[in-house]
């Protein structure tokens, strides 16, 4: 009997779980609609029998030790979703009470950077580290803070928002209504903006001349940037400035041993790596200076929000 | 027999001790030089003879459970002093392996503003938090993070740095080097930087036109904000706005229950409490507002690092 976490994974239109062993093994994972199901009694049902259905496929007989999901605005302590943006049930959402209803298992809920610190930590890169960052680099910024081996919630279960330092006072609008958070920089989205600041600061020849807003994407970019596209380069050249003069804040708060960067804009590698390290290592205090390690997150792209979810489950449970 | 933990704080001129109750009652206090004895031997026998002496003068009889030891640059996981500006030994003390020679005894050693972060949560006002910070407001600023109920001390020993955040890209030079740091803003020089800032730039009639920049001193700000001077008034604003934007990124961090203001700058309450407060709530994403209490220290000023080591003797002894 192998025994298993389920990982669950809520995004504003797919749901993914999958079934992980203890050494990060996915044995099976699939998907259904977030939002197909009105209700969130329905979508429960439908997110259980999925899943059972999914176990009963595993070819080995499996026992599930617990459930660990990563949603957007989820409170570990009080197992809520809590004004998600992104997803249809509105106000404070109780999940983990309304899953328990139908599973009686440990359930842990958190938001999905935390659980990609977790992720980290049980399956990932940082498995021997007690102080360690990871940023998440998507759509927006987020990030989950390691600190004496726990993740850091705070108080209110809604700690380590770090897409949400103001960087650059009255700086560029930002979703929430502020101006100048790291995530209108820093980001999938905020890279873009960069670019298109570029185009119009500069006489520089790009590519990028001839495409739309809405059609850049920040693949598009580190591809430029690759083919040595001045613009790209420089992009990613103030992307990194950001970041780093951030993180050299961040390092002055928790003084981790590492920083992980994880998600689509992290893909570009050493193009957002290494100015990122190299600003944040201007920016540090002398005695913090050459030893934090910014580096790419060990857990493979695919699946890892569900893997991240699942950990949650060993970490609670003390592995 | 009454137990008692040593605290001892370790300053630029003086050294003072003090034998501490569980209760946080100092049964017996003193000093003495720093730097009369060249040598770290020579300076720790005699700080010894003179504790061991004090002891005996006690009334009742106590024991000694544990030594606690507040001092700048102080490395907790190693017990040494490191490369500390205001300190005659100079590179890595080992302090604590140093002292143990002579006392048998359980022995930690922190900075200061982390001494003072564990004297928050034994002796005073943040008994039942797990997630508070304290802000040390001196000849510099100094920070003190605890999360999950622990000090955080990051992969080195030296986290919660906040006094080096920098809040003004290529702003005000500070000791270190570097520019922009919040405690060139906030701090006992900071604000009369401030001052001396507004006393350029306005044209304002103030009672610091006579004033030289040496002769200026925060509590002449505090008094001279209570009698209403518009300079000082506004010094306090601005220093408020400083820190109150900063901590809006701290709290983005660590999301603490409440922040706490220690030391001289503290000392003039609301005027300086209210504008952080202000402006840390406008910076503040909003699902963090209306959550953070900005407070006093709970510790009296007198001999609050010295309460402050102590309180590292019964927070690692379990109290």
């Amino acid at each position: 009997m192998k025994e298993v976490a389920v990982g669950i994974d809520i995004g504003g239109t797919y749901t993914k779980y999958g079934l992980i062993d203890r050494d990060g093994n996915c044995l099976i994972n699939g998907s259904i609609s977030t939002t197909q199901e009105k209700e969130l009694s329905s979508y429960l049902s439908l997110l259980k029998s999925t899943i059972d259905e999914a176990a009963e496929g595993v070819k080995e007989s499996v026992k599930i030790k617990g459930v660990g999901v990563g949603a957007p605005n989820g409170n570990f302590y009080k197992g809520t979703i809590e004004y998600a943006p992104n997803l249809a049930w509105s106000g404070i959402v109780p999940f983990i009470d309304e899953f328990k209803k139908s599973y009686d298992l440990p359930m842990y809920l958190t938001n999905d950077a935390n659980a990609a610190a977790i992720g980290e930590m049980v399956y990932g890169s940082a498995k021997n580290m007690k102080n360690f960052i990871i940023i998440t680099l998507g759509t927006g910024l987020g990030s989950g803070l390691v600190v004496n081996g726990e993740l850091v919630y705070g108080h209110d279960g809604f700690a380590g928002e770090l897409g949400h330092l103001t960087i650059v006072r009255g700086g560029r609008m930002c979703a929430t209504g502020r101006r100048g958070s790291l995530e209108a920089y820093v980001s999938a989205p905020g890279i873009r903006r960069t670019v298109f600041e570029l185009l119009a600061d500069s006489l520089e020849a790009s590519e990028f001349r001839d495409v739309t807003f809405n059609q850049l994407t920040a693949k598009m970019i580190s591809d430029a940037a690759k083919r040595g596209d001045k613009i790209a380069l420089e992009a990613f050249e103030r992307t990194g400035k950001y970041l780093g003069e951030a993180l050299a804040d961040t390092v002055a708060h928790t003084s981790p041993q590492a920083i992980f960067l994880f998600g689509g804009l992290a893909n570009a590698g050493e193009l957002i790596i290494e100015p990122t390290k190299r600003y944040m290592e201007r920016n540090l205090l002398k005695i913090f200076r050459d030893k934090v390690n910014i580096l790419p997150s060990g857990l493979t792209e695919t699946n890892a929000a569900v893997m991240g979810a699942s950990a949650l489950v060993w970490k609670e449970l003390g592995n």
